[in-house]
């Protein structure tokens, strides 16, 4: 009887969502205790050190009965002992079957707000189902908000807030517009660790695990009302609430507010896998992309292409159109571009004749003025600048992809010389463009783009599949515009 | 009339090939004319820069009737000037109108081995078909072996020749085991140039050009019987021989030597663009991939596809049989990997029964062995080593890949142990060991492991298609062995 209720009541969840004052809140305690503090394990070592990185300037209070102190700060003994009215969230690292009593304890203390990191409920099976379910009673019952179970915490870093047990998360956390919610921890760890590296900065960063209350469309409607997410990336194994999700795709969608998300699940052995892991239901596959495609919802295959569509959407501004001009020096690559693109959707259209035009007249004669366009050793020799006006006054180009060699230091002067003269094209143009680069990059030419704000394409199969993704939301954001005027 | 003969042209190659002996001579001169040296342009600089790097220890004679030196080299004024019995392959950079009377005046000295840099014929249009068509006539009747025109030339490591006019190949060129013929130059620049970032050496470098004389297939046929490439590399815009393209695919076969090949013309615009490029024809796409599929030939969609491939199969020796085991900490990792494996079709078999028994033993309990497994975060901490074996001991799996952390630097000690302690399993083992990296890689990383020979992955996305390419050509290899016993 209570394995069939523990099973439904993965779908048992509430229509309403959260307060936005609510979750807001959660995210911004101003002080914590850390139940189960330890240094048997790394958790509450990870979250000082991470809690230190973000600034976090609240106190932060390890509840342990056997020590004095951890990882050098001073412990309560119990929660009871902890100062009153003070702290506004718990993070609770202990072992499963001391958890339900641990939050009746906090519930009296008056703490509502909870992470709950330890495992050992859902995800290992029956008895830790029945666990949860226990849990999310009582939660529900006394107006606890909960993250998790089996989860590694959140970063809010424009709070300086950061409640992290993971550990391998590398890189400045860096205040930014980009929201991240997974439901695991290791692989959402390599997710912010690349969008740091990326320069790209995090709004909020949260780890679902089970989540027993809390769940993946929770924190997704809190993302589109915050004020400060312009692009929101996910990692899912599998949705809970689909009515949720219908509700925040439409906001996001109002606020062209992308959602980019891995949604793993394509094979029968990743629907086990995020049942062993999360106990997600992964759903019908077909019936997920058709409805990510109703509202917009990007999906993509690897953390790599996450990143890079992350990438794209925070630096280019979306183009008019849904036409690719593509200009570079070598018609092998020219080919090679074209089938990349054919391959993920993407239009190409012929260029116009007063562009055919005027390109031959600046063009060696050899060269056959045409989309992708050969400029040709020499035409490149001769310049960019007079070619990429010609192919951004053409009416069926509505972003241009042109090539651009990179500098390899500040002493490349010929480089810095030769982009300087149409550097400032990529900010004034009315028309987005997208760089192509020429030639091996280092991390210098790569912090030269990034510094300018400049999106630009290194890998061709991985920049190409990104900029499918934004063609296709810009596409996707006109005409939902327009249906909702 | 003339027009007709020019297209049908193309095709009329002669169904045998050159002797190993000539094609050998070709590509080891030991002094060389370089008609139409300017300082104009780059090409002769280039030229003096590769041979240089190369160590090139013939001589180098510039032709040029308008300048007593170039680059800082005498020149000759005629080619009736260079000394007797001397030079033993002549590269020309002069406008297309000229080439013939040079061909000519080079054969009257003795001189019939061409490499002809020079555009402005068949892809040019109809008058540039004509003096191709023309020049190939002479050529034909004067035994003359030509690479070109319109070509960059080629690079020869082993034999310290260098007759490479590009200048945009980056990093020091290795002699190895990877030819590369490609039938776009800068195209093939990239190619190399990623190649040698990989740590890997170069057999023999070609561009085609245009091929009036010498074309693709013959190169590839010089391949496969040089006795020091192991692996072939591609661009390639159109065949021009397919009986002479299946003599060497089977040659290849039976050498084991892959043939990894990015040929452009899915889309009608990458058609279009190798037309105008080197005049190929691109051909029927779908009959070029069954073609491609019966004689075990790789074909991928970019540039780092085939180095990423071109990698593995240097690294890493053929399983026997087809069963891929991935052992990570995550289960969303787990999702993501079989979702991407799925994608390029590579199998996951289940577990043996002995083995799950045997990872129950020492897992956590919690942990659900599987494939791909999630050793969980306790698991790892407790050591890959007994895994990785019960893993290698199950008769469903061929190779294994495994999580691996890879050191950040000399320092990094702890990574360094953690990994000694089973780095020789990657040589030791009867099954191949590819680590799929956690954690970002910096050059340090990458240079840790191709020290050690170990192809890793690094991009998922990108691997896991080498992989399938890898695996799959093991198979066809296979086959192939039962077939030709």
């Amino acid at each position: 009887m209570l394995t069939m209720q523990t099973k439904t009541s993965k779908n048992l969840v509430p229509m309403e969502s959260y307060s936005q004052q609510r979750m807001k809140q959660f995210f911004s305690p101003r002080h914590i205790a850390v139940i189960g503090a330890s240094a048997k394990n790394l958790w509450f070592m990870n979250l000082l050190e991470n809690a230190r990185c973000a600034g976090f300037n609240g106190a932060i209070y390890p509840v342990n009965p056997n020590a004095a102190e951890v990882w050098g700060v001073r412990t309560c003994r119990t929660i009871e002992d902890l100062p009153e009215n003070t702290v506004d969230l718990a993070v609770i690292i202990l072992k499963s079957t001391l958890v339900l009593n641990t939050v009746r304890s906090l519930a009296a203390k008056g703490i509502r707000n909870i992470v709950l990191i330890s495992s050992g409920f859902a995800e290992t099976g029956e008895e830790g189902a029945r666990m949860q379910f226990l849990l999310r009673q009582y939660c529900r019952d006394h107006d606890i908000l909960l993250m998790g179970p089996n989860c590694l915490g959140f970063m809010n870093p424009a709070a300086g807030v950061n409640v992290f047990t993971g550990g391998a998360v590398e890189g400045d956390l860096v205040s930014g517009t980009i929201g991240v919610v997974a439901q695991s921890g290791a692989t959402s760890e390599m997710m912010v660790t690349k969008l740091l590296k990326e320069s790209l900065g995090i709004s909020l960063f949260v780890t679902t695990g089970n989540e027993a209350i809390l769940s993946l469309e929770d924190y997704l409607e809190h993302l589109v009302s915050d004020g400060t997410t312009r692009i929101i990336t996910c990692f899912v194994e599998g949705f809970r609430n689909i009515p949720g999700l219908k509700r925040v795709a439409i906001k996001a969608a109002r606020q062209k507010i992308p959602i980019i998300l891995i949604k793993v699940g394509r094979s029968a052995l990743a629907v086990k896998a995020a049942s062993s892991h999360t106990g997600a239901l992964a759903g019908n596959d077909g019936v997920m992309d058709g409805f990510f495609s109703q509202y917009g919802i990007i999906r993509v295959d690897s953390i790599e292409e996450l990143v890079e569509t992350a990438c794209i959407f925070s630096r280019l501004r979306m183009p008019g159109g849904s036409g690719l001009g593509i200009c570079t020096l070598s018609g092998g690559l020219c080919g090679l571009y074209a089938d990349l693109c054919a391959r993920c959707g993407i239009s190409l259209p012929p260029l116009g004749e007063r562009t055919i035009h005027r390109l031959e007249e600046i063009l060696p004669g050899f060269a056959r003025p045409d989309n992708p366009l050969d400029v040709t050793g020499s035409g490149f020799q001769g310049g960019m600048e007079a070619i990429t006006e010609i192919l951004l006054d053409d009416e069926h180009i509505d972003i241009l992809a042109p090539l651009c060699l990179s500098p390899k230091n500040e002493e490349d002067v010929f480089i810095h010389a030769l982009n300087d003269s149409f550097m400032s094209r990529y900010h004034s143009s009315s028309k987005p463009l997208v760089p192509i680069t020429f030639k091996e990059m280092n991390d210098y030419a790569r912090g030269y783009f990034r510094e300018k704000g400049i999106y630009f394409i290194e890998q061709p199969h991985l920049g190409f599949r990104a900029l499918s993704h934004f063609m296709r939301y810009a596409e996707f954001s006109r005409s939902f515009g327009q249906q909702h005027r």
